[in-house]
């Protein structure tokens, strides 16, 4: 969706994630921890992905203020393998959870060459991308997977909602490329996306989602009674089954019918399940040489033929790597209305407002 | 595709996988690695992917003669950490050469929770989801990656075909209810059906190819000038991209603009690179719980509404347990023209023909 910049005032990261950080701390959550969480989600606002940042603020904060989260979580391996671990996020803030994974996950591959780290009673934890590119500075590959915090996915061919978008994140790092960074859904689209279109009453493109009898839905207001599209039919539902399976079932996380909508039902503990996998370049490549072949990878993509109408053939992760840009110069547009949201969280939790 | 048993024989496994091992034997392969070759081929054919089965046969035959293969590769560890290793496929046939990563990871993995093993200088393997499969009679569930054997498919946007259809396969086990097995290319097709469309003159569905203005392209015998669609779109390509370099760029192994056609060049190594990731289900859940999980999650997929006109929800897996069922009880069924060809082979051989 293309940002309209009018109607929007821009905040310095910094302020924005200071923003959030009081807002937190003002909630019960340790200064530590809310920067930790301020940090993720100011991550996905600068990376442009605007559903997945500050705009979580106001859900985030209520579901503090109804216990549904975990102020003070023990987060701690729980089973542990040479190569991999299994952590109980204690219903902590996903942010944290998640961070405890990839850091773990990039400390047990240094040693063992590859790691997977799965988590239970963990919670929603932003754009994927953020945690899938921790390993980079180690010159390691990052993969992410989630279940998602709400189900509106049937299986291919059926009508009971019993998955969710289920994302996948890749980030592969370049030499003087930026990284090559995949962050995608299985579903062709994101509910969040169906519901900003509801909110401004203009029609979805087809093979968004579709009603009960499998026809094609455009009309976003009647999306409580449609269902999200997979990526490539009952290919993109396999996807998002053996992702909610390994990311869900595995470490003992809901998935399926035991998901709990985070934004239907704010006090209970949702026991989401994640997993993330860092991969040593090391154990199979020089780095510099990785490196450089990533490098070309990207350039012949980017200087290779475009069809008619296409200015130039993108690498995944182009749209994050611009709004980067954008954004570290010209700080991150929040639309008024989310602005004025936001302050008046402020003003309940009596802190500074956002200005 | 829906198989017409009409104009077919059928033949037990044994006597397919016989007719392979004395066919590759004739050719100057090992008689032990010929009956491994023989026993993956038979598998891709009795799990119901006949484009992966038998029906290489000749291909392979004639990459033997042109000297395409290593018949007597030296398939070793180049690198090697607790939970990694890279494998040097010496071009051995790929069903060798996967085999053995498959066993290594396995291996690895009892000792590390997960291992991943990558490999360069292997070939076409045949069926993903046979070497999925492997690691689940040791209570693991498997994830295999290959750089797809040929490019027809552009980065989304562009039209040079630098990818191939790069395929994943994931094999989960259940308790009672049988494996959960997805194996899927990232494109909406296989070059392979497009193929069989435009021999048997008839027109593709929309969406499975567009010509190079990105216009839908129905007439298979055209397919030369247009390209595959990936799933979802750029996120297909993502995919397709990212699975590429895991599988190719990290190993040292062919990828985009390297990749050789295996049908249209004979006698060159092909470079194909994989990967394979076992995972220990006993390092995340006790197995027998984790199964009894998966036939949960098996039952309500199957269970579920479905949409008018759809008997029933599928499993990804559930096409080839059928083929199954049906092949061990009833034999696999091989169309007269591939039997005739088949045969001619063996008598150019030398060999008994298959009856």
């Amino acid at each position: 969706m293309s940002i309209n910049t009018q109607n929007m005032q821009r905040f310095t990261r910094v302020k924005i994630e200071e923003f959030i950080q009081r807002c937190f701390v003002s909630s019960g959550l340790p200064s530590n921890d809310a920067a930790t969480v301020a940090h993720f989600m100011a991550e996905s606002d600068i990376m442009g992905k605007d559903s997945h940042g500050i705009f979580r603020l106001p859900g985030y904060i209520s579901r503090l203020k109804a216990g549904g989260f975990n102020k003070n979580p023990n987060i701690k391996i729980t089973q542990e393998r040479t190569a991999t671990a299994l952590v109980d996020g204690d219903n902590g803030m996903g942010h944290l959870v998640v961070n405890y994974c990839a850091e773990l996950a990039i400390k047990k591959a240094k040693k063992t060459g590859v790691s997977w780290v799965g988590v239970n009673h963990s919670n929603h934890a932003g754009a994927a991308g953020a945690y899938a590119m921790l390993p980079l500075e180690h010159n390691m590959i990052g993969i992410y997977v989630a279940v998602g915090s709400a189900n509106h996915l049937p299986p291919w061919g059926g009508t009971e909602p019993l998955l969710s978008t289920n994302p996948i994140a890749v980030a592969i790092p370049g030499m003087k490329e930026k990284p090559i960074l995949l962050d995608m859904a299985t579903t062709v689209t994101s509910y969040g996306k169906v519901k900003v279109h509801a909110q401004r009453g203009i029609p979805m493109p087809e093979g968004w989602m579709i009603d009960n009898e499998g026809k094609s839905m455009t009309d976003a207001s009647l999306s409580d009674n449609g269902f999200l599209l997979p990526i490539g039919g009952a290919k993109g539902y396999g996807l998002a089954l053996i992702f909610g399976i390994l990311a869900g079932t595995l470490n003992g996380a809901a998935f399926g019918k035991d998901v709990i909508d985070m934004n239907a039902d704010k006090s209970s503990s949702t026991n989401t399940g994640q997993f993330i996998i860092a991969l040593d370049i090391s154990a199979f490549m020089d780095v510099i040489e990785f490196k450089k072949k990533i490098d070309q990878v990207v350039s012949t993509m980017h200087n290779s033929a475009t069809m008619k109408g296409v200015d130039k053939v993108r690498l995944p992760g182009d749209g994050s790597h611009a709004a980067i840009t954008d954004r570290v110069l010209n700080g991150i547009p929040l639309p008024l209305p989310l602005l004025e949201g936001l302050n008046k969280i402020a003003d309940e939790l009596n802190v500074q407002a956002l200005d």
